[in-house]
């Protein structure tokens, strides 16, 4: 990141960045809830305090270990427009900022979420190892679904697994099963699986910093009629999408292109949220697939489509890949079998 | 909670709540990072949106399950002085506000953490609850401290304890030893443990969103010399602060008076960090028992106490216990045995 190109074309003098993950972004600093960055025309510096001594080694950027004291004198210093994160900074932190500081603060929105948005190769290979991890925890989590069991321990299952292996979780691993299959956000309850359920597990792993996200749908013993037709509208809709998917491609037509799939099927109106996101730092990061937002895809991006359908008081089914859009068409960094699965 | 009480010294019509803590304190809604209060003369409601379609079940105050666009109206109809929580509202949400509302929107701080200083029988019953899961967890992990094992192994361990009994961790539970026992915030590492080191397990339970929080440090094996002069410096001014705390006492003279045991011993210079904290809905609360805190104690808080002797380069030790301040005197809420242990 050359600062005079971040700066300029903001017409700012420095930039004060305290989202974590782009703090994160910025130096690399493993602790980036306890740190911010400082832009400025002579490069960017990591600010933290006494709790981590080790902060030059642990950041990419030069770090400055400060008490409060100390790094009030580095804002007193501050001249000129400065920019801040505004969808971030609380009222009160910029107001003592404006106190300290003889500086113009100014609000900005996304800048640095912009320059995150196509991943270098360094980074993709991160969101593979989450991945590669989230899939091992998926193969284990199958083992373990069979009626009786509840809904919570085969979510702990998976986040034990991935931690036992140095990753952490990207989000409480999703086990939703039967009625609570058209929750879309259910968190994993004490709901026991039953014979004839879908069983929906959405998870994502975590390493270094980086997220994965995928979602299987299977069935624990025999399923049809309108479930297992929910299904195979889902499974179309999705492959519909990755048929087409590449750069230059806009995220809105993508979301669209779903939605019509799943009419073919009279099920698009079951279909209610978008249809994927970014992944990377954070595991919903930009660029969204919906109907809203209006991006065209490029190579370095890494994104999620995960069609679904939810039927009230029936259940539901979601099917999620994560994907690298590249120079010409995708590369599929899920590879867990998404047919129909009777387990 | 009587909305007048709240808003009429305040001089406000209402008060927007976001603080995650601070929702549910006043909901009791068991999702706050995903909801708001808003208090007004005729009364206080939950906000949120149609993920939580069981909201009004769930929240012990009227709850409006609302699109975006819905909530937009209800702040549409907002007027007068409207409060909002300074520390926690990011500056681009305030804009949003003053965009759609024509209300005098005003700073506030610590309105509701004020409030929630003093735990009710109820609160203290969770708090309860957690310190007693915290302590098995804690017996536990002792029976797995043996040279060779991994600092992480044994705090995953911990961890998976308290979830597989339905809680969550308050925090990642800290395990230090040897020489890491020297830094007051080490995380649990890829560290073995060894024999004639002193080990820190700092832990805590969070029970429907109430925590604790404890720590004992034990020596595996055989440890004497400057570290177990330490532990007895430690305790020292643990047990002295013990026996005079209560209602009335003031956190600053607390601090000071574990110091001052420190300095028999020489060794008050190591404790580089506050005497205690409150513990409720945020593992960290008010009060603060530190030398820049003028507080008085009152009965209904809960505080920890945790004086700490960290020897740079050669190990440290931290004790700490979980106390509730009652009319008279206290009631130790942390039970587990405190004493010089090798194991
Ligand atoms: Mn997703
Ligand atoms: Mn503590």
């Amino acid at each position: 990141m050359d600062p005079k190109t971040l700066l300029d074309p903001l017409g700012l003098d420095a930039l004060y960045v305290t989202r974590p993950e782009n703090v994160r972004y910025l130096s690399g600093f493993p602790h980036p809830e306890d740190a911010q960055v400082l832009v400025t025309h002579e490069g960017a510096f990591l600010l933290t305090d006494p709790r981590y001594p080790e902060a030059e080694q642990e950041s990419q950027i030069p770090a400055r270990v400060l008490k409060r004291e100390e790094k009030e004198e580095v804002f007193k210093g501050l001249k000129g427009r400065v920019g801040f994160e505004a969808e971030h900074l609380p009222y009160a932190a910029l107001e003592r900022l404006r106190e300290l500081a003889p500086a113009e603060w100014v609000p900005t929105k996304g800048v640095i979420e912009r320059l995150r948005l196509k991943k270098t190769p360094e980074e993709v290979e991160r969101i593979r190892k989450a991945q590669a991890l989230a899939e091992e925890a998926l193969a284990h989590a199958l083992t373990l679904l069979k009626p009786g069991v509840l809904e919570r321990e085969v979510a702990l299952e998976i986040e034990f697994f991935l931690k036992r292996r140095g990753a952490e979780v990207a989000f409480p691993p999703i086990v939703a099963s039967g009625v609570r299959g058209a929750l879309p956000h259910a968190r994993a309850s004490e709901k026991a699986l039953e014979a004839g359920e879908l069983v929906t597990l959405d998870l994502g792993a975590r390493v270094e910093g980086y997220h994965s996200d995928m979602t299987r749908t299977l069935a624990l013993g025999r399923v049809d009629g309108e479930l297992k037709r929910a299904f195979e509208a889902t499974l179309a809709a999705l492959e519909r999408v990755l048929e087409v998917l590449g750069p230059g491609k806009s995220t809105k037509e993508m979301d669209a292109l779903a939605r019509e799939e799943l009419k073919r099927f009279d099920l698009d109106r079951y279909f209610v949220h978008s249809l994927g996101h970014g992944v990377g730092l954070a595991v919903h990061e930009g660029p969204g697939l919906s109907p809203y937002t209006e991006e065209t895809l490029e190579a370095g991006m890494v994104v999620t489509v995960e069609p679904g359908v939810y039927l009230p008081g029936i259940g539901g089914v979601r099917i999620e890949e994560l994907v690298l859009i590249q120079d010409t068409g995708i590369e599929l960094l899920s590879r867990f079998p998404r047919g129909w699965q009777e387990v």
